[in-house]
């Protein structure tokens, strides 16, 4: 399969732009004040199935032929990506099998069952999924949809940049989440288009830092199953296509501690009136971290995703507005909103 | 001054584009299969100031002359109309002085603050802000902006609706939340443009329903400063102008229990991802308590504002999130999102 480019992310857009979500920039003049700059706030927290993985999964099951789609298709994730699977494949007519970790919170399987896909739970210690999703495959002859490494997957998570930049051409960086990568990779394909090329921020959880250990070394490295409260982000090793991509394309990787995500999610609600998942959350976390790091300008963050239990979110909004030293209590005078 | 109409609403628009957000239509599709129709929200909470306020008060201040801006502007209100008056002064350079009840909510009168208005606080049950507001009118050569009762911010409301129905012309009601009216009577006037025109259902508290006692008897009737959790709707009287354009224009009164407004808050969260003040919540209440009374088709709801302190923004969907009965917790079925 050739390299890919920019321009798969625009096929992607052309492909999928009437099937999902134009989800809005959220700003705030008070985040904007608190980081004496503009910083908007791409939601795909309001994307169809609550995260930018529709994007993805949409355009992989438009990419099958008619007798793929037929057999049916199967793929793993901890929830996002099996909900946006089961979208795609009703929407296509598709049967649907969707391999998930025993542990995922219940608004992602419900939203699953919802959608009529067939569920295949897994203990995600085992880290046994990817023989679970070939099992499946060469049983019952089920094309296999990975949740990042695949080069339709990632050219469809890269929309959601691509809008961005179109809706604001001025914006001199983007801080994205970086899990299986895909989304990662689309915004850099996406951010490669413009010149000179708009940089691209990948943030994990510091516990999950696969990525940032194999773009030091310059190889993909394993490491043990991450605990983070990021469960979208949770993975061991960084995909053969994404990591590619990142290799060449992606400015810097920062890294945030776990209280640092729980307060992005906290800031988020407060400045932005967004409800953001612990993942959705990293990307904002990063800008907290590292902004003065970035170019001087306007940045984009994307909010990945934003299914989360009312139980969970409220635990951890209340962490986060108790801690003292969290940003998102600013200063009363950066309080615009 | 001559009768408003949809033509004050759209020179309001025009007037006022470039200075506001241009919020989001919201979808669910979890929502319309509760629902049996399509529902989509107009995110006011994610308006300059986080309510809809910032409309109405940009039109009235761009309105004045220079002579008056240089003056200075006063108006009262539980905090949404303050905190936009205090934007639109500060963009037009006014002083601005905003008169405040002393129990209202912190996240709005640091809002205030943070705009560099003069704050002015009294007690809401002795219901003497109108004297205050002309007191200092009268000493201070101040010109009065009201929360609603002004044809200026009647216009400038309305362009929410405006702009809902340039998306969708398809919508065949809007749900609108009535506290002063001024939102309410915009509504209907954005709304008779269209022919026929689309029917607009203002949406009250059970405890603060004073404009629907004023519709039925077909004059502004006042009742007792209202106990209820929607902090922007607890009016005693509609104003002249706005009782008005309801009387003439609105197509029906619906009144919500309270503990619907917490569920509505809940159900908003769940399902759309938006963060709701109880009184941004109030017209989705009504959607939940009236929807067998709407004609078919897809209909609007206007959430308001979202200017709400997380300690009871917790408390209210903790509540509603535990009862059994609360609609926000709909069938699986219908939880696709």
């Amino acid at each position: 399969m050739s390299l890919l480019t920019s321009h798969d992310v625009l096929a992607a857009a052309d492909r999928i732009h009437h099937l999902i979500a134009r989800t809005p920039l959220l700003s705030s003049p008070a985040a904007d004040e608190v980081f004496g700059r503009q910083v908007v706030v791409k939601a795909e927290n309001l994307q169809l199935t609550g995260s930018f993985k529709a994007r993805g999964a949409l355009n992989a099951v438009a990419a099958l032929s008619p007798a793929a789609r037929g057999k049916g298709i199967v793929g793993a994730s901890s929830g996002n990506h099996a909900q946006a699977l089961a979208l795609a494949a009703r929407h296509f007519g598709a049967p649907a099998t969707v391999v998930i970790p025993d542990d995922a919170p219940t608004t992602k399987v419900e939203g699953v069952r919802a959608l009529g896909a067939r569920i295949v739970t897994y203990d995600r210690a085992s880290g046994r999924r990817d023989q679970i999703v070939h099992r499946l495959s060469r049983e019952q002859g089920l094309s296999v949809v990975p949740s990042a490494d695949s080069h339709p997957v990632i050219a469809g998570a890269g929309t959601a940049a691509w809008e961005m930049l179109r809706e604001r051409p001025d914006l001199v960086a983007i801080l994205v989440p970086v899990g299986g990568g895909g989304l990662a990779a689309g915004t850099c394909l996406a951010a490669s288009h413009r010149t000179p090329a708009v940089s691209v921020i990948g943030v994990e959880p510091e516990t999950a830092d696969d990525t940032r250990r194999s773009l030091t070394t310059g190889r993909r490295v394993r490491i043990p199953a991450p605990v983070t409260i990021a469960d979208g982000l949770g993975h061991t090793q960084p995909g053969a296509l994404t990591f590619d991509v990142l290799h060449r394309l992606i400015s810097d990787i920062v890294t945030v501690p776990e209280e640092l995500i729980a307060g992005a999610m906290a800031f988020l609600w407060r400045h932005y009136r967004a409800a953001a998942e612990p993942s959705g959350a990293v990307a904002f976390a990063g800008l907290m971290a590292a902004a003065d790091r970035l170019p001087p300008g306007p940045v984009g963050v994307i909010l990945s995703g934003g299914n989360v239990d009312w139980t969970r979110y409220r635990t951890l909004l209340d962490t986060a507005m108790t801690r003292k030293d969290n940003p998102a209590h600013a200063p009363a005078a950066a309080l615009l909103h």
